[in-house]
C-alpha cells in the first residue's frame, strides 16, 4: 500500500513524498511513484502518538470495568485521539484486582485484536506509592514496595509485558524493588510521592529517569527543599510527563517553565484519562462541576447549573461532554504553548518511544519501523489512523 | 597612573595588559607601555560589585546604627569584600526612623567622603511591603503604598538618590505608587509579596522589573498559581536578585534552576547583610545557632554548643564569625555553581549596573568608564579595590 502526503514528518525534515506500507512495516519513503496511491495532500502523516499513561477513554475504561471488552472499546477510542499504541494503566487497588487487570492485558495481547490502538504492556500506577500523595487513589491500597506483591499482581501476565511502573521512591523496599525492576526493563517514574531531592538524587541510580504527571501527586518545589517537583526541573536527564492539558490543572506556563529549563527532549505527553462514562459510583467531578451518575447503558451528567444530559456510554458521540482526549490535550498545547506539531510529535511520539524503549520500532517515521501512522489536517483533527499498517479509523465528518 | 595585569576582565574578554587611570576615569587600555605601572602579575582585575540590597556589614550598620559614622563604617567594611559601589538598604519601620535614613544618606554624600565604597543612593526595602510576607520586618510598618508617605520618607534626600525600592505589588495604591517611581527613574523590584501571577503580568507595564531576595519572602512557585517566584521564573525580562549565598537558604539547586531557565542576564548578587554586629537587642541566628548580645563596644556571641567569644565591633577581625560577605557569596558560588569569575562579574558588577541604569559608568571595564576596580587572586580573594580611581583598600595579609 501506499500513501502520499505534502507533509510527510521524519525525525528531521517534512517531505512532499509517498510512503510505502508492507507487512506492517514502513517500507520505503520516495519522492515519485506511477502506480495507485491514496492521496491524502496537504494532510499531515505524522507517528502516532504513544499514550503512556490511560485508565479509560471514551467507550471504555480499563480501570472501572477491567475486562477485555472494555479494553477493546477503549483502545478503538484512543485511536480517534490520534494514540496509535498505549499502555493501560492501574491504580493502587486490593492485589486481586490488579491481577485482573494483568490478566485482561494478558489475555488481550493472545487474542491479538486488530482494531483500534495497540496495546504495548502494562503501566502499573501503584500500589508502591505514598498515602500522603494518594490524590485519586485509594490510601488503603497504597504499599510499601514489594517483590513478592509484585509477583503476585502480574497474575498470568509475562513480567516483559510491564513497561511502567509509577513509584515512590521514598518508601520502605523502594530501592530492592527499582533494582529488580532494572533487571527486567521496567521503566520507574516517580509518582504520588514526597521523596526529597537527596533520595531521588541516590535513586537515580536505581533506574529512576522520569516523574508521573508533573507537578500532581508530588511536593512541590521549594528553594531549601526541591522536593519532587523541583528535583525534576533540576536533574536534566529525568523525564517529566505531562498529563492532560486543559489549561486548568497545569497552568500552561508552569509546563512552559519545565520546557525552557529541560528542553523538549525529556517532556512527554499523556492523557491520564479514566473513561468518566464508566464510573461505577455517582461522581462529581469539580472541574467540571458536574456530578456522573451510572445508568445501565447510560451516563447521566448533572451539571451544576442545573442541565441534565444522558450519554450512550458506548458512543462515541457526546463523549468531549465527558472528558477530554488526547487530541484535545495536542489542540491546547498548540493554542496555549505555540507548540508546533514537531514539537507534539516530539512528546507525543519519539520521547514516550523512547521512555518506555521501543524506538527501534515505534515514535518516527523511519524505514522499518511499524506503520503508525496519522493523517492530521491543519486544524489537528485526526482524518486517518494506521495501527502496524493497518488503516483502523477513518473520520468521516470530516 | 597605570596598572598591570595578565587577566583584565573586559565586557568581551580577557586581556593582559594595562590600564590607565586618570581623574577617576578609565583612560585607555593598552598592551604596550614602558614607564612606571604597578603590576598585579597574575591577579585578575575585574569591574567591582555593585550590591544594591545591604543593611549593613563588617564595621557599621546602616539599618541598627543609621548615622553617618555608621554608614562610614559600613562603606569601608564592604570594600573589603569588592563592593566598589553599593545602595544602603532600609527596613520597614517608622516614618521617623525612614527619614533619619534618608537624611544620613543625604549628609553622607554632600560630605564626599574620601573612604571605602562608593555610595549611589539608597534602596527602599519597604515600608509598602506586604506583612503576609514580612520576614524579619517589622509588620507594624508594613503600609499601603502612598506617594504622600514616599514624599515624606525623603526627608532631606533628593528624589534622584532613590535608586531602587521593594514593593508589594498586590497592595492598594501600589499601581500609582509604581508610575511615580517610574516617572522619577526609580527600579521597582517585588518583595515581602503574595502577589499572583496575573497582578505581576500587569503591574509589569508599570515598571517593575525584579525581584528582590528569589524565593524568600514571596508565594513559592505552584502549577496552578505561578506565585511571585513562579512568575519571576516565567517572565523571561524579570531580574532575580539572590541573596548571599551560603548554600542553605537557597539551596545551590535553587539557583541553578533559575539561571538555567532565566539565563545569567537577569541574575543580580547582593549580600542582603545587615551588620549583626550592631544589633541594638540579643539576637537569636537560627541557622547560626547563636545569640548575638550587644556589649557597648563589644558583640558577645553565644553558640548553642556552649562556647562564647566577645568581638569588637569596629574591627574586621574575626567579622567572619559574625555574617558572611559579599566575598564569601562570591566563593560559594564557584564552589557550589562552578561559576566562573567572569559569571560572577556579570551578576555582580555589570546585572547589577544595568538593573539601577548606571551601566552607563559603572559595571564594566571600559574607557570613560569610572574605575571602579577589583584586583582579585586566584583563589577570589581580594588584594586591592579602587574606588573611581583611589586605591581604597590594599589586603596587607596576602
Amino acid at each position: 500500500m501506499i500513501i502520499k502526503s505534502k507533509n510527510i514528518y521524519l525525525p528531521t525534515r517534512v517531505v512532499d513524498g509517498f510512503l510505502e506500507i508492507e507487512d506492517g512495516k514502513i517500507k520505503s519513503i520516495f519522492n515519485d511513484f506511477d502506480g495507485d496511491y491514496i492521496d491524502y495532500g496537504e494532510a499531515s502523516i505524522i507517528p502516532g502518538f504513544i499514550d503512556l499513561h490511560v485508565h479509560g477513554y471514551g467507550t471504555g475504561s480499563f480501570t472501572h470495568e477491567g475486562d477485555v471488552d472494555s479494553l477493546k472499546r477503549m483502545a478503538e477510542s484512543v485511536l480517534t485521539q490520534g494514540v496509535t499504541s498505549f499502555l493501560p494503566t492501574t491504580g493502587a487497588d486490593s492485589i486481586e484486582r490488579i491481577i485482573e487487570w494483568s490478566n485482561t492485558v494478558d489475555e488481550f495481547l493472545k487474542e491479538n485484536y486488530d482494531k483500534g490502538s495497540e496495546v504495548l504492556g502494562i503501566h502499573y500506577e501503584g500500589p508502591f506509592i505514598n498515602k500522603e500523595k494518594k490524590g485519586m487513589q485509594k490510601e488503603e491500597h497504597c504499599l510499601d514496595p514489594s517483590i513478592e506483591v509484585f509477583n503476585k499482581m502480574l497474575g498470568n501476565l509475562d513480567i516483559s509485558k510491564v513497561k511502567l511502573m509509577t513509584i515512590a521512591p521514598e518508601l520502605d523496599g523502594a530501592e530492592e524493588m527499582c533494582k529488580f525492576c532494572m533487571k527486567n526493563n521496567i521503566q520507574l517514574s516517580i509518582g504520588h510521592s514526597v521523596a526529597d531531592f537527596q533520595t531521588i538524587k541516590k535513586m537515580k541510580d536505581y533506574g529512576i529517569n522520569g516523574v508521573t504527571h508533573m507537578y500532581s501527586g508530588m511536593t512541590g518545589f521549594h528553594h531549601r527543599e526541591l522536593g519532587v517537583a523541583g528535583s525534576a526541573l533540576y536533574f536534566d536527564d529525568l523525564y517529566c510527563e505531562f498529563a492532560k492539558q486543559t489549561g486548568l490543572t497545569v497552568l500552561p506556563e508552569a509546563l512552559d517553565i519545565a520546557i525552557r529549563i529541560k528542553g523538549l527532549d525529556r517532556i512527554t505527553l499523556c492523557s491520564d484519562s479514566v473513561g468518566l462514562a464508566h464510573v461505577k459510583e455517582p461522581f462529581y467531578h469539580y472541574i467540571r462541576q458536574t456530578e456522573f451518575i451510572p445508568d445501565g447503558d447510560y451516563i447521566t451528567l448533572k451539571h451544576d447549573d442545573g442541565t441534565v444530559k444522558k450519554i450512550d456510554r458506548f458512543s462515541m458521540e457526546d463523549m468531549d461532554d465527558i472528558e477530554i482526549g488526547y487530541l484535545t490535550s495536542v489542540k491546547n498545547l498548540a493554542k496555549n504553548n505555540n507548540m508546533s506539531l514537531r514539537d507534539i510529535i516530539k512528546i507525543g511520539s519519539e520521547n514516550t518511544a523512547k521512555y518506555i524503549n521501543v524506538f527501534d520500532r515505534k515514535g518516527s517515521i523511519e524505514v522499518n519501523k511499524d506503520a503508525d501512522l496519522v493523517v492530521m489536517s491543519k486544524d489537528l483533527d485526526v482524518l486517518a489512523a494506521y495501527v502496524n499498517g493497518e488503516l483502523r479509523y477513518e473520520n468521516r465528518n470530516l
